[in-house]
C-alpha cells in the first residue's frame, strides 16, 4: 500500500529529514570523488553524487553544487585552475569516500586524511585518485547560476579517460560492474549492483531482445 | 591494468560507440519514466536517465532534455499543461519502460503500446504509472538552455509523492531496494543493487559507524 504525500506534509516534516528524504527520491545515484587543487598545489577530495551526463560530442557532464562550506573548496579550484578529475567509488573505499564529506579544515586535503592515493599523469592538473578503476580527467567550461535555490551548475568537458582494459565492449558499453563501480542512493547508503540485463535497441513493433 | 583514452582517440570512435561510451561513463544513473498529457488529454510516456537532486527547499528534480524526436513530445507536453510525473522503475516493468524509447508516432500513447496502465489520482493533471512503486508528480517550474550544445535543462517542484509505506524510515531515508527500484548504465543496461551499507554522518577524526 502507497502512503501519499502532499506537499503540506512534506513542509511539515523536521528539517533533516525533509533533506533525507528529497535526496532519495530521485533513485539511485552516480557517486565519485572529484579531486582537484588550488593554484598552489594544495590538494582537496570531496564525494559528490549529482553527476548528469550532458552530451557525447562535445563529451560533457555536468555536476550540481550548492553554496555549502564543504562543497566550497571543490568549485573555487575547480574555476581558478580550469581542471578537475571525477573518480569512480568501487567497494574498497566508500568508507574513506564518504569520510571525504567531514568538515576538514581548508588546509587539511582530503587525500591524507582518508589515505586514499592521490596520482598525476600525463600532464593533467588535478590529482586523480589511485585506487579508482575508472577515473575521468575533465576540463571546467562553464557554470550556469540556478536562481531558484541559489546553486550553481558545473558544466565539464572530458578530455581523459582511464579504465579497465576488460570493462571496454565493442559497442562502446563500459562495464561499469566490472569495474566494480557502486552507486548510492540519499545521503549516506551505498549499493553494488547486479546487471538484470542489456536490452536491444527499442523499436515499435519490435521485440526486445537480450545483449547481454 | 588501466587504459588511457584520449580525446583524440575519443573523436576517433564511430559516432554510436563514442555516445555509448560517453554515457556509460559517469556511473550508474537514475533512470524513471516521465507521464504527460498534451492539452488534449493524450498521454505519452517516455524513459530518462538524467534526473539529478537539485534541493529540497523548494524540492526540485532536474533533468536533461536533448533535442531529439521521442523527447519532444514529453518536453512539449511539460510545458504546455505545466505537469509531469516521474514515476521509478522496477524488475518487472524494465522492458517496457526500455521499449517506450520506440520512435512510436505523436498519435499512440506509450502506455497503450507497452501496457503500462495509466493511473489518475488526487486532481493531479499527468498520468502516473501504477505499475510503479515510487510515483512522484512534478510541477513545471523552470528550463534552462544549455547553449554549449543545444541541450535543456527542466526543473520541477516535487508536488506529490506516493511510496510504499515500509521503504520509509523515521530520518527521512527512502529504502529504494524495498520498492524495487532498479539503476541503469549507459544506453541499454539495468541494474538491481545491493545495499553495502549505510554510514553514520562523517567528521573528522571520528571514525565512521554503519547505520543499517
Amino acid at each position: 500500500m502507497k502512503k501519499y504525500i502532499t506537499s503540506d506534509a512534506l513542509m511539515a516534516m523536521e528539517k533533516q529529514e525533509r533533506v533525507h528524504f528529497i535526496n532519495s527520491l530521485g533513485g539511485f545515484k552516480s557517486v565519485s570523488l572529484v579531486g582537484t587543487s588550488d593554484k598552489s598545489g594544495n590538494t582537496n577530495l570531496g564525494i559528490f553524487s549529482s553527476f548528469f551526463h550532458i552530451g557525447a560530442q562535445p563529451p560533457l557532464i555536468g555536476m550540481i553544487f550548492r553554496p555549502s562550506p564543504p562543497e566550497r573548496d571543490t568549485l573555487r579550484n575547480i574555476i581558478d585552475t580550469g581542471f578537475y578529475t571525477v573518480n569512480h567509488i568501487n567497494e574498497n573505499i566508500y568508507k574513506q569516500a564518504h569520510q571525504t564529506s567531514a568538515r576538514y579544515d581548508a588546509s587539511i586535503s582530503e587525500f591524507d586524511a582518508t589515505t586514499l592515493t592521490k596520482e598525476y599523469k600525463n600532464n593533467f592538473l588535478a590529482p586523480f585518485v589511485a585506487e579508482s578503476n575508472i577515473q575521468l580527467g575533465v576540463e571546467f567550461k562553464e557554470k550556469i547560476d540556478i536562481s531558484i535555490n541559489n546553486t550553481l551548475m558545473v558544466i565539464g568537458e572530458i578530455v581523459q579517460i582511464y579504465i579497465p582494459e576488460n570493462c571496454f565492449y565493442e559497442d562502446g558499453f563500459i562495464d561499469l560492474e566490472k569495474a566494480n563501480t557502486i552507486t548510492c542512493s540519499g545521503l549516506d547508503s551505498y549499493h553494488k549492483t547486479i546487471q538484470l540485463d542489456r536490452l536491444s535497441y527499442a523499436k515499435p513493433d519490435k521485440e526486445l531482445i537480450s545483449i547481454k
